[in-house]
């Protein structure tokens, strides 16, 4: 817990990942006082959320706090239902949505966190969403974000209150080797980060998802060497 | 389990509630073969989720899901955190927002629904949500549904696609007591359906609340006699 007196109040979506721990470490340097939101989705990956507390805990969150929806239920996902994670292939299009792809996610995630900034009376929320590697993901476009925005204002008190609610997704135009200097010039410790979509129990990476690869390629873009733990022979 | 041969599908949140029972009979009438799609927040009148059960089943739904999303550790609201539910009073001004009022719940609930929307592959969500008596809740105006139907095309693969989502709010103009008259004509039996906020654990309606008082005079206005369940003294 770490107070910050006088600051303006954010809530932060982070997930565990890279862009997320980015968003969070790019907040605080803003002079944000962030709470900290992870939503479990039933996701496979749950070793994401172990790592979403280290990565709060280590940027300086006031609090973490975890909203479970179980999206199970509905399916539709390689990450939610019993559908298997294809390893990364550069052979899909932008056109084609991955198995990956969670219906609705973004937009399910962020309704919570405007649920929780509401509560707490703040008018930022923060999210990691990225176009540049988004993977042929419709939620993660500037569109999406400016539309959700809008919905903010419309859906909450603020509105009436008169206050004006602002969605930031600063990594949106970033690639990922961008995202890897962002994060190295705010020192984030991308070691504590796990992107994979197949991380074992102990957040160890897989090595050959989509998320795995795209991360990978992202530190070689940039020049730096790669922390993450992978599992043995990957 | 009632199979529409041929007809156009829908996803109808169904609260358990007067409103929703209402759309959905408008739902299977236009001719959707319709799927129920309640939310678990964490509310306290859970026996409004046993009453959506026995809605959908009543009205014909295909099937019906009940997805959970814990909105009680973000708090704000009488209904999933320990603030007391008042009793109605006239006196509360239009500007004023209720303690009953859920954040963002109306956001969450249409984004569970656009996920499942996007699984199931269908264009069209139905909400019962209602700008006349709305008690103040920002989230039941027509410019957010309009807000909500824009950011749904753009947050799924439909938009990719070139498919166009609609989200339907029937009764967003309709008066309680309009809704009661809707109902009779479509043959919704309302003695199934439960509004109260302090519904007791067998559906029985504490007659005092907002949500009470606004059904009782919706039958009044419409000249229906009103065959709820209320407890003992009521």
């Amino acid at each position: 817990m770490t107070a910050v007196a006088g600051a303006s109040r954010a809530v932060v979506l982070v997930s565990g990942g890279m862009d997320s721990a980015v968003t969070l470490a790019l907040a605080r340097a803003r002079g944000f006082a962030c709470h900290a939101l992870s939503v479990a989705y039933g996701q496979r990956h749950a070793s994401e959320l172990a790592a979403a507390a280290r990565v709060a805990a280590m940027l300086g969150a006031v609090e973490h706090k975890t909203v479970s929806v179980d999206l199970r239920s509905i399916g539709g996902s390689a990450l939610t239902a019993d559908i298997q994670v294809p390893e990364h292939s550069d052979a899909h299009g932008d056109a084609e949505i991955p198995v990956t792809y969670v219906p609705a996610r973004n937009t399910i995630m962020l309704a919570i966190g405007l649920g929780w900034a509401e509560t707490l009376g703040v008018n930022d929320l923060f999210c990691g969403v990225n176009a540049v590697d988004y993977s042929g993901y419709p939620d993660c476009r500037p569109a999406f974000v400016h539309a959700f925005e809008r919905l903010a204002n419309l859906a909450t008190k603020a509105g009436v209150e008169g206050r004006v609610l602002h969605v930031h997704a600063p990594l949106i135009e970033l690639s990922k080797a961008d995202i890897v200097r962002e994060g190295v010039r705010l020192g984030v410790d991308f070691s504590q980060t796990v992107s994979c979509y197949r991380a074992d129990a102990e957040g160890r990476a897989c090595g050959h998802c989509d998320a795995c690869v795209l991360r990978a390629r992202g530190f070689t873009d940039a020049g730096v060497a790669d922390p993450t733990h992978y599992v043995p022979g990957a």
